[in-house]
């Protein structure tokens, strides 16, 4: 592919980011699509096949853009403790950004795609596999160094700290309340040091 | 409205309640309806102004269903602690049940119908409204009995059992694997026997 057509890609699937992942796969139009872009439906099926390659390739960003600066969030920190920290503290300072784009995108894909877009569905079970076992491999690493007790079920505080997360997402959304989720977060963050830390 | 009348929309609602569960307002379409019910179209809105009047009726049947028997399980309990793990018991004993109805039907609209349908959204809304505030009351009643810690935040557990609940439904449907929503249910147990309970 030639750096126009790359560059043409990249701009659909950022000018379409935020309408997906708003109004879901089934709820998002191809007018919607060429509202957002600007360009013809010619302009923009010349570059993707159809609108589930346009879905796909954006769950993709959506899901990279919240991935990476929630990674580099955890990688600044030195123990695992303040690793774990580092998630609550990103979903607390990311609030109004994540209201913005239309909230987490993988919970969404997750509801939305569930029973009607097999190729979606799949994206967002991965998702949350990769999730959960990045969580649970900074437990394991703080168990190994000493910095986290050595009975704690890293596989099940990785799944409580995440359903915590998407469930408190979820609730503030709908309420249009921010402390639905930091009353979660708060939990959370009461787990990792009380629980988890030695 | 008279009984025939009744009865044709009770029926239209009742064979609609699962696609609109599933699918979400804007992937269940008209022909979705009429193979659902076996209707002609003039059947269906000589019933209903449209599709938004059959989604919001469909709503409240699936609410009501999951609420009168998660309540029913609640009241068939004498003290606080027990109404609490009659919850957790519901959604363990409830969960094959909840997958065929294609999910908790607060949880799907929540995000389904967040940021496109208002009249939705502010059912899905109410219904968060009223199971925080039912949970708090049954943990208020508690404490005035002596049963659950005088020390407890009532407002904040209500907030992290639902999370919980939502999250772990969420988890478990995409995984497809039950343990996940089991691992969240275990821990809303802890609390409610080891923070909750006198």
């Amino acid at each position: 592919m030639n750096s126009k057509a790359e560059k043409t890609r990249t701009y659909i699937i950022e000018k379409s980011a935020v309408i997906f992942n708003k109004k879901g796969f089934a709820g998002t139009s191809l007018n919607d699509l060429i509202d957002a872009t600007g360009l013809t439906k010619g302009a923009i099926y010349g570059n993707f096949a159809n609108k589930d390659e346009v879905a796909l390739a954006v769950y993709d960003y959506n899901v990279s853009r919240v991935m990476n600066a929630l990674n580099a969030g955890i990688a600044a920190q030195e123990t695992a403790v303040d690793k774990l920290l580092a998630i609550t503290e990103f979903y607390r300072s990311n609030y109004k950004r994540t209201v913005i784009h239309g909230g987490c995108p993988i919970l969404n894909t997750a509801i939305d795609a569930d029973d009607c877009h097999p190729l979606l569905r799949q994206k967002a079970m991965n998702s949350i596999k990769n999730w959960r076992k990045a969580i649970e491999l900074i437990i394991k690493k703080g168990i190994e160094k000493g910095e986290i007790k050595e009975n704690a079920n890293a596989a099940d505080y990785a799944i409580v700290f995440i359903s915590l997360i998407e469930g408190g997402l979820m609730m503030s959304n709908i309420a249009d309340d921010r402390n639905l989720l930091f009353t979660c977060l708060m939990q959370i963050e009461k787990m990792i040091k009380k629980k988890l830390a030695v």
